[in-house]
């Protein structure tokens, strides 16, 4: 079974009560507390030795990248982060001294975006270091951004540059917190979410969780330096690692087309230096279209799948 | 290294925020986010197969077991609890029925307890799986207890009977919700936990951040049936057994001497089924000191411990 096959299974028919506003399906979960002006984001994703990292990685570089992740979560609901729980699952022979380092990145990554580290849980996982992160944050009652929102007609805008990420940008990439907080303090957002498992498969779920399809100009996807470096040796082309590599932690979102020109320029003013392209739009449907100057192909490539 | 001692060094100096009211160290972290009346409770907890399960462990029980061990520390801070994530890490080969078992012990002991699961994750752990829940609660401020309340004089009491969790007990206990919210309602609550550990292992922790020691009576000690019958075959006596089993997630919690009796009374006609037991007392110094009628000793026997 895939892994959105099974977690499709496992989400149906969850307990709910009156605090959920936002439940399975979106980057955090969503919580009404009875803060006034806000609500609260809930989030946990974890790294796995082996999976998300190796016994090579460099441990303060295995820490910054668990908690990044999550942070990544909230940058894409326009939240802030507040506070983090760390599960530590470790064999019985760690060293020491390579936990210590793990949990001096995981600290630097929060300091530097204002994250308390609250607590967590050393357990045991005979195998190898299992690494999960709980994350809460908080966002303006009426600046949250979903999944859901995309319209036909709206701009499909991306940051940065994608795919490759695995020659090393998977370890250091920078949560886009700020960004997207800027982006729903001054623009109507419609849909929003992180790039963590590439376009080709992220997008679909803005689409499904919209009603909506899209249709993307070849020429407009920015492809990453280490993509077409990797593509020389690879079979998959610069274009489909860039919409199908994982771990590009970027922003993808929506917007009114009638506003793509001022968010762009606004854009350029206030973050030179990350790229914002606008890759495509938004169309009634359900599909993917690829577009250039032959002609038009239905994207069948899926994003990364944890199971597949 | 001992788990506890690892837990010490990595939570040496970790990164805080003004949201932080209680950070690591206690059953829960306890934050501020601006809730009129209310702190929000948030805590982590990990169940790993061979661990705290196993293979032949029925996966309704496992579920059950992951959610309410982190409903255990909300009790504990007579919180109530509000929203789980659920983070699954699975081998390749799992199997979709034991999975969407385990997923089924989860909703049921969530929708009995009015927790919402507001989703989670799903990832990687080739050899074994490993279930961590997040959970967010949230407590009256001026109900919350901590464990750093205990004074000198204080009655010690503990819910239930203590020991022989492993025969069976440690997949069907009930969380104490009811009972730690009932007494923050009604009395003055120095310090409580919910005993994970064993007694003798836990009541360290509340000595340790109240800065006290212990007397405890031998004879006052609730060692349950399975802790008797196990020590039949087993060199552990049954007291010891009761003192330093793990998972009896009962709660273990001190009040002023003068509050004890009408405790005592009111809980037997609130919760006449569930046994309560004044164990003994705490006093100036640190040690626990067993007392029995033909004198007294230091009790050296710890708790369970992850890494022993």
């Amino acid at each position: 079974m895939k892994e959105f096959d099974l977690i499709a299974l496992l989400t149906k028919g969850l307990p709910a009560n009156d605090s959920v506003v936002v439940g399975a399906g979106d980057d955090c979960a969503v919580l009404d507390l009875g803060i006034p002006d806000q609500l609260v984001l809930f989030k946990t994703d974890a790294v796995v030795e082996g999976v998300h990292f190796t016994g090579e990685t460099p441990p303060r570089l295995i820490g910054r990248k668990a908690l990044a992740r999550a942070l990544s979560d909230v940058a894409a609901m326009a939240g802030k982060p507040v506070a983090a729980l760390v599960t530590l699952a470790l064999p019985q022979n760690y060293s020491t001294e390579r936990v210590t380092h793990i949990y001096e990145g995981l600290s630097t990554c929060a300091a530097q975006f204002g994250v308390a580290i609250v607590g967590g849980e050393t357990t045991t996982n005979p195998e190898r270091i299992l690494i999960s992160i709980s994350l809460l944050g908080t966002v303006e009652r009426d600046k949250q951004v979903r999944r859901s929102g995309a319209k036909a007609g709206d701009a499909i805008f991306v940051t940065g540059e994608l795919g490759g990420s695995l020659a090393g940008r998977h370890l250091d990439f920078e949560p886009r917190l700020a960004e997207g907080r800027w982006l729903a303090d001054h623009f109507k957002i419609h849909a929003m979410m992180d790039v963590s498992d590439g376009v080709a498969g992220d997008l679909r779920h803005i689409l499904q969780a919209s009603q909506v399809g899209a249709e993307l100009l070849k020429s407009a996807v920015p492809i990453s330096r280490a993509a077409k470096l990797r593509a020389k040796r690879n079979p998959k082309p610069p274009l489909i690692a860039a919409l199908t590599d994982g771990e590009d932690f970027e922003l993808l979102f929506t917007v009114a087309s009638g506003s793509a020109v001022k968010l762009f320029d606004a854009w350029k003013q206030q973050f030179p230096k990350l790229r914002l392209s606008c890759i495509g739009k938004i169309v009634p449907g359900r599909d993917i279209i690829l577009r250039d100057r032959y002609g038009a192909q239905k994207l069948e490539a899926y994003g990364y799948d944890h199971f597949a």
